[in-house]
């Protein structure tokens, strides 16, 4: 059976997961939208030790001034009484009407304008509630059709959004850093920002990126085809992996938001190999909060929204155990050897070696026998057959 | 009929194309490979301007000097002969079994250093070619299992690689930029830098980054499910779309290679809009070759070779000429301006609009009447009717 | 311009097309549900000549017999005051929670038993409008976990529920056929039934399979990244093409539902010229209703509904233009000649040719010059390029 | 560590697998072919029961007649000594570029009966190696482009030629049954019988259909995102699962063809959980070879072939366990019980109802409270956690 999780694991989860309605694009609501303080308390019961939200999952939207103030005054109290603290904070530019369209990138003037003062606002209550983390997914900033946008004015305008909001939350001298959440599609036709490479592309170029990054979704970069684990090393190699989704995804689709897992689990090993155990030589490692964003799925009740959420935490401590046992396994380490694993580390010239002294040897080019090294055999299958039996915990 | 290309669409192909032995994953070549010199002299032929190459394209891999000067020699004769140039010259560290496990992010330390002296020596020829562009296509960088690489090593020796490359070009003072190719996966499970934005996120990060740009196919994107317009788009408002290589791709499949606009053709007209007319509301446009990087299908004879090359040619005038009745129109120009269009360009913030003006503008967000800014309709349907049937010649 | 549609284009619109309230899976609603009596007015104005709907599309889950009656009797009433027909009528079972596990599959037997009942009482109301097709989307028979279902009992239970609903038609004497419509998932993780090929497999099994056919939709085939043409092909082989959904889809991704001809354009060509003029040497021919299945896109207005819907049977009409004058151009008949299209239509064997004869021929196979043969070159580029051409109003 | 394979266990590899000369699109043979005597000793020694071969793979294309006997008695020879059988056979029709436009579809008649007899002599050597499944895998019966191929002549064709071979062999009393092998696309663009689906659609409509089924390959229906396990629950229920290839893919892109369990390892648990343990409630069940259809990577030098090729087993040894044990789990029993997985098995209609009667009964429509039966939960998350602990190892 597997342990039970503790507050060193950080798990987190988003209030709006397993609250969620579970409608659907083709079905009505199978369940009421739960009590975000209810969710709190079975949250705490379960194990995690952090919640996150979008202003309206805790404060529906439109509530006036009084009532927001009354709502979160009680959901604090959730917070005090469990211990469960806020890590991180986002903000709902994608439900309402207004932004059908985008947020920062409407071609609607007025709607840019205000989806700046609600993400702002938001920014503030964020940092009251000492999260560490602003994250923006701007589900929305996309099109279906290419006509429809001006792709130049469309990247500057939501750079410009960015790095407003990172001016704010540095005037302030607030504790937050902005994480950006790329999906490829799903609602839009196309989303800018489509991917982490996407995303590490437009930070490069804001005025503010420093306290800008990463929060890659599992599901999201799969949508892409894309190698989650791969993204996740890029953005930590460019030191912009702030926050990180987990879900569960079956391939290119629908956004599924499955739980962690649930969708491909041996790339799921891979992930909390990385997550938990870091480069093989070294490197910057991730250590904020595991936080899961998945969807109970329609066919449950409460009772499968609890295991399901439960879920995701007892499969992340499998494999957290596995890839611990992977890497202390010597077989292992020597078949990382063999495979040149950390030989990859070794920087490619000398130290010290000048172009000069690089273009003078021979035997790295002239004298090298690019026949017989083409002949060497990696041993990469039997690497990943360890791998493979040791997430299957089939090693001892 | 369509009008015959001429010097100013500056239509260039790859050797590797046209050349092309018609070999596949499951079939042996249906063709021989072609000389170098034939493919020079029919391109020009048919109206193109430049041609690029990889290395071994011209040069056999393995040729001694004396045989390599002797075929570089003829080949600049057919160069002089038709007064085709070389646009940009390619580097081919992919066939040849050392690199099967990459050339810069091979864990065997040797096959880097060998890929780095076969790519500076391609640089000089390049450089001696007068060429603009050199591009990297890093084909082998990659993996097909998560335990087989040192991730962070992998992204770093990429890095590095490319820097030592770039450094070299400004050291030798040549007129040379680097365009990196990139592509999410075949011949490797995931390469490296899968995408546009992947390879914008690693410029960000070097040394020498201000030569380093990017060469996106029109194929490679779309391999990822991704829009390749949107894709440019992005590259150009980081001011590194250097080169562009259009073919054709139907969907999310193995790497096709098919002509331009053989593939997905709608999508086609967009790109061709974007590059001949740039942003709707300015900024910085393409104005280098444009480049074909396609295969003639295995079922064809060399006049299906010289069909399918004109037939890039003509697809590419066509689309021109549709693209720009369609900006001409002035009842598109009426639809774009309805839909929003130009209005994205204008800044959200008020021109000397602080941050506290901006929080104090009431009708930004608490007077805002979002209920009846949501009822907006953007007619993004209608102009995109517009500009299907400007694609199909239907409008005048 | 387009020329208007008329009766002989035999246009069709589901009425949950133009009256989607937009709601998608992370917005909220940017439009009120339509009345269908609005609906069929507005359509009819538009040039269209039947409808088709959901049970509860007209009259609303839950509605008591006499309400039921009423609505329908004022539904009816349009229909006589715009000559519009219904030619097909098909069964909400996804949208209700009852149905979340599926409806002819649910896990819930209960769910079976109501399920049938729903469309046998909804096929009383199709036959009594004199709808020709009654279609079955089983959108929920499906998963998302391979342990959820008994996979053998699930075929069996969607094969008896059809077999059941094909017994009453036949019982009735009603003139009804049935349509199986495919898709490959959402909102299921995987759905039985995911292409035009296991639907026919499945109907090749059923007692009343002579009244059972397809519905194949244009987006769906394209999700699994098929070729929607091609299905459509196998189908009219098999003599199963009842009916078509006609839409527009950019590649595999969540179902987008685009206007027909805004997805993949030239493939849309290629299914026209199938759907208006057959097959190159004959064989069955489509000649049912032109049915969209589309929804305009949440950032229109009702405007924009109306403009989409108008823009269907625009594409549609140009793109059979097109595909008429691509048949009637002598150079594409030359061109269909060389590459061998009317040749597959012969027989591989002989008239009369029996295998002793067949295995005797030396020329078929020993004295059979497979070398030189294996140089033919096919001339498929030449063709399609004539094809894009032509779909690009390019020649003449 | 895993126990090793037994005869019980029925392995079997395809000759092309691990001889395969590593050569892919881009790049060169990183291997030589192996000598299929090598392997079919090696295959043995690893513990393999049986192998496949396509003819090519043994006797190489243009053998002459003498030349064909000698290497077939020595390869027979290799079977005796070593005990391994022949229990399949399949034709190469794809690699000569006689075949670039297929073979029982190729535009080209003198290729069809080309391709018929070398396939019709193939059966006969498949009969006199005691075979069991001869297997078709047109892998060129497709195309690039839409105007290239009548598909109804195609389908036609297609469909003669199976029933050409399947009469033959009925002719001859061979004891042989055909199993097609679908694929979507690669090397094709869209590849005829593109899945499981497709395959059971036309055998429905062969005359002699009864001796031909299917061999579902797991990489070919991923390439299309589907579900095999679903796929070959199809396959059982139509009685037409002759055959299978197991291999791994990851995701939707060239085929990839991994070891078994390195592509998507949980639906790798599924599958071996249908094939060991059949249906829940019964129903018929594969109970033929075991067969891996794999590449070792091109990395891989003799040692990663044949390591790859005992990953294949001890993962699907591995997998058998966990499956076992996972039925055998009295709380997963529960939990299916609880999910109602039993429940599907139990027909619609009561024993002797008939439709009359199912009509009148009130409890089914007029009396069901759908809104409480609309609030049941499943439980499938659950189930699936069950299954992905015990696929993990984890539960005892």
């Amino acid at each position: 059976m597997v342990r039970k999780p503790t507050p060193e694991d950080k798990f987190s989860f988003g209030l709006w997961t397993v609250g969620w309605n579970a409608q659907d694009p083709f079905g009505a609501a199978t369940r009421p939208w739960l009590d975000p303080v209810e969710s709190v308390h079975k949250l705490a019961e379960l194990g995690a030790s952090h919640v996150t939200f979008h202003d309206d999952d805790v404060v529906p939207f439109g509530s006036s001034d009084a009532e927001r103030e009354k709502i979160l005054d009680r959901f604090r109290g959730a917070l005090t009484d469990t211990g469960i603290t806020v890590e991180m904070v986002t903000t709902n530019t994608f439900t309402h009407p207004v932004f059908k369209d985008g947020a920062f990138t409407s071609n609607d003037r007025r709607v840019r304008r205000y989806a700046l003062r609600k993400i702002l606002r938001n920014v503030d209550l964020a940092a009251s509630l000492d999260a560490d983390t602003f994250v923006m997914w701007g589900g929305r900033e996309g099109a279906e059709y290419d006509s429809a946008k001006d792709l130049y004015a469309a990247h500057q305008a939501y750079a410009d959004g960015i790095d407003t909001v990172a001016a704010y939350i540095k005037d302030k001298g607030y504790g937050l850093r902005i994480a950006i959440e790329p999906k490829p599609n799903e609602p839009r036709g196309d989303i800018l920002l489509p991917t982490i490479g996407h995303a590490l592309g437009l930070i490069a170029k804001l005025e503010h990126g420093d306290i800008v990054g990463l929060n890659p979704e599992t599901g999201h970069e799969q949508m892409a085809g894309l190698n989650y684990t791969t993204g996740l090393a890029q953005a930590l190699w460019a030191e912009k992996l702030f926050h990180i989704d987990l879900n569960g995804q079956r391939g290119i689709k629908y956004d599924q938001d499955l739980v962690f897992g649930h969708g491909d689990l041996f790339s799921a090993f891979a992930t909390v190999d990385l997550v938990e155990n870091g480069f093989p030589s070294g490197g910057p490692k991730y250590d904020g909060p595991v936080h899961f964003d998945y969807k109970p799925s329609r066919t449950e009740d409460f009772d499968g929204v609890w295991a399901s959420a439960a879920a995701n935490m007892s499969t992340y401590i499998l494999l957290k155990e596995r890839a611990q046992a992977f890497r202390a396994d010597p077989e292992v380490q020597e078949a990382m050897e063999a495979a040149g694993v950390f030989e990859l580390a070794k920087p490619t010239l000398n130290e010290g070696e000048s172009l000069e002294d690089f273009l003078a040897d021979r035997s790295a080019f002239e004298d090298f026998d690019v026949e017989e090294a083409g002949k060497h055999g990696f041993g990469f299958v039997r690497l990943n057959q360890l791998a493979v039996e040791h997430a299957m915990g089939a090693r001892g």
